[in-house]
């Protein structure tokens, strides 16, 4: 193996034809997209290393690969916008065979294709752990990206799908982006906040706090548990990849979409949580955080 | 050090206010980006591992922030583009702490000023190592990327600056991607192929004939040597990030460009090369090449 024949197969592996907007894909040294006017552009980067987001005892390549893409996905998902092009820059560890390599673009590929997504480049390297960083680049009407700097006192707080499913799978799950649903929410119910769960319920609703300068209240008995997961997988679990967003009381949401109100918007110090009359402190997947923090009450131990 | 408090801080690093066409930086899902009318968005990601691209007993945070920065822009600077933001997904090694990181993104924001590049986002996580992903975004007039692959036999060969000065340096150098040159050579030259000197002129030359679909002849004589610099430094020690360009030998090249013609392009196999009378075979700088072959002709033990 090496770095040209290894760039050559993965071309090969990922080729898929002309996609709009692409003038030139991998082959040189930059990929050239031609964007079409009145639509912004959405960018994000996404980490999946072995032994901190995948086990390779537990994970095949293909699961390993759709996970990767599925990560960055999610984060267009919740923007409202269309998944267009992606980009993997990975490098194998020292067990990595071109076999490896092969099954992670399969699980790329399979994804890609449901999401109608272009591989237009990347980088290739070694290191002692398999890594791999995916740039995902999406698009969506001018001025209609969803944020999560909107949440207003007084505001629904929502979440899409069940909670905690990935915690209860171990993490060895092929998790669904919600494209279709970001697009629909974006041109129907048009939510005052929105953001992806990767992290959990709890530290990812701080998150969307702070940056909405608000607090908020959860209801137990409103969150939508997975079937065999607890409360703690739920809030803390991470990776379920829902989407959760806010809206204001006045706003209709139909039970159509598959989402539960799970609490309010409330004015307070921002990034406060309760849950029911309980404090609910931001915890959940952190690979930064100390050992005696937040991790430790993490149902995942990677 | 967590998660939330070490992206706030990379966010208060590298704050460098608003941005031409930038709708949302730090702080979501995705950045935004609005293009404008007229113009092709060049994407390019580059790897940087420490072991494998630098060693923290010869490189400072600050340095390896430089090369990491550098890397991407000298792939804008070979199509011929302006370099406008950035995306750094990193993952922290064991010993890497958050002076490290502080540091790593001054040098980040010294290269990132001197070419007017904002950094809008990335990831951080975790592993054995200190990596590094950059994403670095630019932009071209419709249809004016430099590209690989237009090189016609006949054309001069070309290279700018002096070659083999990282191998001297021990790669512990600040390379300047060469973003005016490109921009220069773009709007006067309009060279039927450009790309950046990343990996060794006998490694990327070869890379430029396949893509081109043509062969090349090289002249020792005309190779411009860095002082101190030997001809197995220039042909494959890499990193010197200049750019090597081809042109029809009717197109004048002026002195004042502080480039130097060192070949031609032939008809023949794609991706033969000839130095004077005899075959140069590609090599240089491949982190994926077995111990056997590439890299132990290459001055970079790494």
């Amino acid at each position: 193996m090496n770095e040209i024949s290894l760039i050559q197969s993965i071309a090969r592996w990922t080729h898929a034809g002309d996609a709009p907007g692409l003038v030139a894909g991998i082959g040189d040294d930059c990929a050239i997209l031609r964007p079409e006017a009145g639509e912004d552009l959405l960018i994000t980067t996404d980490l999946l290393i072995e032994g901190v987001h995948f086990k390779r005892s537990t994970h095949t390549g293909a699961t390993a690969g759709w996970k990767a893409l599925a990560r960055g996905l999610s984060d267009i998902a919740a923007m409202g916008g269309t998944a267009r092009y992606a980009l993997f820059s990975i490098a194998l560890g020292p067990w990595t065979t071109l076999n490896y390599v092969r099954d992670f673009y399969r699980g790329v590929n399979l994804l890609a294709k449901r999401a109608n997504v272009r591989v237009i480049g990347g980088d290739v390297s070694k290191s002692g752990q398999f890594h791999c960083d995916v740039v995902v680049i999406g698009s969506v009407p001018q001025g209609e990206a969803l944020r999560r700097n909107g949440a207003r006192p007084g505001d629904i707080v929502y979440v899409s799908g069940k909670l905690g499913g990935a915690a209860v799978a171990g993490y060895r799950h092929r998790p669904e982006p919600r494209l279709e649903l970001g697009a629909v929410l974006r041109t129907t119910i048009r939510p005052s906040a929105c953001m992806d769960l990767s992290d959990g319920l709890a530290m990812d609703l701080h998150r969307l706090c702070e940056a909405s300068g608000v607090a908020a209240k959860l209801d137990t008995a409103f969150l939508p548990l997975a079937p065999r997961a607890t409360l703690e997988h739920a809030l803390s679990g991470g990776e379920d990849y829902e989407l959760l967003f806010t809206a204001s009381p006045r706003v209709k949401v139909p039970a159509s979409l598959g989402v539960s109100a799970i609490g309010t918007i409330l004015a307070g110090k921002p990034g406060t949580m309760w849950l029911d009359s309980q404090k609910l402190k931001p915890r959940g997947w952190d690979p930064l955080a100390p050992k005696t923090a937040a991790r430790e009450r993490s149902p995942r131990r990677r």
